[in-house]
């Protein structure tokens, strides 16, 4: 976690912009510029406005990015946005990974995988890369993570993933140990902040602890190894905004487990809900803004649908800046007490 | 799950292949017969093993699928092994996906996704294809499930897809509203098949049940809405072959819900262990095999490494379709009684 806890100390901002585009986020002249480019891209008619709103994503993102580059550490595009367009939008997320980490951004890989051990351990491949064995152990014919193994080929660029603790330690060990080879990080789903996620993580265990709070022991163990220069290790837990109480509990209870930290603005949660997550240093957490600040150019007022694509992609520039400006300096306040 | 049910009437055959490549599972000179076509398909020479491979896997697919169309009702591709090597392994698993649909074949997608009420719904597009406003509801800007539109364009030509239970109902919601619009279905994992499933799934609660039970009546309860004419919703389970006292139990407990068994062979189940999780009719589950059956070819004491790739790719065809009958028949035994 060292690389992304650097990343905040010299941006002095503990947040990280999603970039989970929709077809509502990106302006329609932006969608309708790309109608010739990918025309000749498609086999069929019906593919046409996937395509080209896969385009349009890429674009987006790309001026997100350059617009927020240098205030934000790091920015989390989350797949399932990209896979509700098909593989066109499967691989607009990798060159929008590929994109970020150019320009000097922590990619937090968004994808909340996991399967059972052997399965696992062909997803952790998003942070092992493939091999000149294409990632397969020669020796024993099993699929493995690439420990020690020379990377030649990285297909998906993130720095981290999410990951479902739902099938236990054995469908989370093949991502820590690429993680650990690679020098990359996975985040845990521990309290999320949906409202339906009471039903299972809130039940009440018969040892008096409840679902959440044994799942985020597990991940503070699943970590213990791999701790580094700044006490936290390679398995971070996700702990919604919405939560401050359990959040700040959990703080306690998983000292050396960094936090992402989603829900903040669209989905409720406010500066103060997320102050109790970090450390006594101002460390130990990340919070997340995607519709804050991706769309932000929808509430800025300026916006006029007879404007030019180009005209209209410096409004999201300029609005998203502000937004993660806003949010940096409110986080701030809060957080370097 | 109508047609699932029906396909296995057709073939009285409650199994299905699980199309999971590894480098391992595909003979070598099936592998280098590509080595020409793909060299002018890359940007990169890094890129070539993984963009071989992938085009190795779909013609093994395309092989097995040949082999075992006629006599099986489904096949159940694992997206990881494809992730693992990148977009191109993405491309190729959608493809595999589309040769199945075209074979007749029910394909269930295995792609563990889970995420909240929103981005759910991005992830439902699996089932609901990309409409003509790629799948955004233009009047409140929302990514919603294209329930009613007409969908014009199914990247993923999945006809079923399984879903993680962590994040409770509004993660779940999504896919089953998508998977009603598109006659399709979804699984949830209940009991999972590898050893460290009992961390979580096996915990026990204050109220005397475990949190796999508490799974099962909430996925009962998701699918409620939904039964067909065979009594079963569109919402099944996932109940591994590992765990025949639970799975028999669960069927009792969950008696509208259809099962997805893997752990069948290379894990351990055996037809014994599945049999309880049937009803009564011998309906109402299908049990997964992968390596028994895509990997049968290297247990035929034929294979030779001099072979060509052809008769390597007829090798695995004949080895497969005995494997699959003889599963087929070791069931029909235990289960149609």
């Amino acid at each position: 976690m060292d690389r992304l806890i650097e990343a905040i100390e010299n941006t002095q901002n503990p947040s990280v912009v999603g970039l989970d585009p929709t077809e509502a986020l990106v302006p329609p002249q932006v969608v309708a510029s790309f109608a010739d480019e990918v025309r000749d891209s498609v086999e069929t008619p019906e593919e046409l406005p996937a395509a080209q709103l896969a385009v349009a994503y890429f674009e987006f993102n790309r001026t997100i990015i350059d617009a927020v580059a240098d205030i934000v550490p790091a920015v989390k595009p989350q797949i399932a946005m990209y896979e509700a367009l098909g593989p066109a939008g499967v691989d607009v997320y990798t060159m929008t990974c590929e994109y970020a980490a150019q320009q000097g951004l922590y990619v937090l890989g968004d994808v909340k995988r996991g399967d059972i051990g052997s399965t696992a351990a062909a997803y952790a491949h998003h942070l092992s890369g493939v091999g000149t064995g294409a990632g397969v152990d020669a020796a024993t014919g099993d699929d493995a993570a690439d420990n020690g193994e020379s990377v030649v080929f990285d297909p998906w660029h993130e720095d981290a993933v999410t990951v479902n603790p739902y099938l236990g330690t054995d469908g989370i060990t093949p991502f820590v140990e690429a993680a650990t080879a690679a020098d990359k990080d996975i985040f845990v789903l521990v309290r999320t902040s949906n409202p339906s996620s009471s039903e299972l993580q809130m039940l009440d265990l018969a040892d008096g602890t409840k679902v959440y709070e044994h799942v985020a022991d597990l991940v503070e163990g699943w970590g213990a190894e791999t701790r580094g220069r700044h006490g936290y290790s390679r398995v971070g837990a996700v702990v919604g905004a919405t939560h401050p109480e359990e959040g700040r509990a959990l703080r306690a209870r998983m000292p050396h487990t960094f936090f992402l930290v989603p829900g903040y603005g669209a989905q409720g949660g406010t500066v103060q809900d997320v102050a109790g997550m970090f450390d006594e240093r101002g460390g130990g957490a990340i919070v997340n803004s995607s519709r804050g600040i991706i769309g932000a150019w929808r509430k800025s007022g300026k916006y006029d649908a007879s404007m030019s694509a180009d005209d209209a992609l410096d409004l999201v520039a300029e609005s998203a800046r502000q937004a993660a400006l806003d949010m940096r300096d409110a986080l701030r306040v809060a957080v370097y007490r």
